[in-house]
């Protein structure tokens, strides 16, 4: 593994492992004097962290369409202030949720996958985001498995609570995502140990 | 002039009289049995009166693209839920800036009005508001007179706060829709008493 600095996001649908991959991922980089912040969206600067917490109220009532753009008015913020100085600053980049989230959530979970709802995201994503993940973790399992996870969490955000449906359409997104950017876009399994995962991720990295 | 329910929107620097000619216009058509409701941007929806108060916050601190992704995903939830149910009803909707004001002071105050940032703004426009104003009155006034009258109003927000040259940014903005939507996109001279303005844009919807 070499260590030039990484912009490494985490996705998945609820439930599959990701802050428990990103902090023992972060841990392991850290042990190998690599420098790294962990971050997460939506949030991730103190403006898009506010435009969080109106995303994930559970009374939010906002238009679908409004919900996608304020995703990318947050994370724009958090590029800015957050991300790129990292990276400048060769620090590697463990960010839970980018770009792949506002595909699989708002263009195929809200949007159905239609052709109009997915090439929106697309022209925000070209049109906005100066910067790409050097590498994407797709932590994949099924549905159902993640769900019965995320509610023995506990409570459930706005997005959580959403039906089974909604979270099949965001699988689909992520296949399809990884059908559109295979280079990018890694499929890891997300069963067995949270070891188990790691060891997986780290074959992807290196 | 016909009665058919028409959307009307207002568009001008500070201080050029928006408020004002929009109470005065509303009670003259109400008076001619038409049904008016009014409302403004940013907000006109609960949703989007949220967002209002983020972004007219004196201490906001937001990168511009935010900003310009902000005002329409207030803009979308806006026409969704107050400005299409009111023109569904047949109602005639008076609305204190849109559209024009992303270009004015996102396009052309933030971004300089360079080719990139006005194409931004219009690809947000053409891709994510499905209905335009059937004419926009520009309330035209010289920015400096503007600026006197909104000091004397009071307390500043953190738009009226930008140095001059912003304005004058804002106001080659204006300038430049003029051009491009001469039919839709109707300059108006805002000197003169209150009663001055209406008849002139009177005028203009006749």
């Amino acid at each position: 593994m070499n260590n030039t600095a990484k912009f490494i996001t985490f996705e998945g649908t609820e439930g599959v492992g990701k802050s428990t991959l990103i902090q023992n991922l972060a841990k392991h980089l850290t042990a190998q004097g690599i420098d790294v912040i962990t971050t997460r969206e939506p949030g991730g600067s103190p403006f898009a962290e506010e435009l969080r917490s109106i995303l994930l109220k559970n009374n939010a009532q906002m238009a679908d369409e409004s919900e996608l753009l304020l995703m990318f008015a947050g994370r724009i913020d958090h590029l800015q202030n957050t991300i790129l100085p990292a990276l400048a600053q060769g620090k590697w980049v463990l960010c839970d949720r980018y770009i792949d989230s506002s595909m699989a959530y708002q263009g195929f979970g809200r949007g159905f996958g239609d052709e109009q709802a997915v090439q929106k995201v697309q022209m925000l994503i070209d049109n906005f985001v100066p910067k790409l993940p050097d590498i994407t973790i797709w932590l994949d399992l099924p549905v159902v498995d993640g769900m019965i996870r995320a509610k023995k969490r506990g409570e459930l955000d706005r997005f959580e609570q959403q039906d089974i449906e909604f979270f099949e359409r965001i699988y689909q997104g992520y296949q399809f995502i990884h059908q559109q950017s295979p280079q990018r876009f890694k499929q890891v399994c997300a069963d067995g140990s949270p070891d188990d995962v790691l060891q997986r991720v780290l074959k992807q990295l290196a």
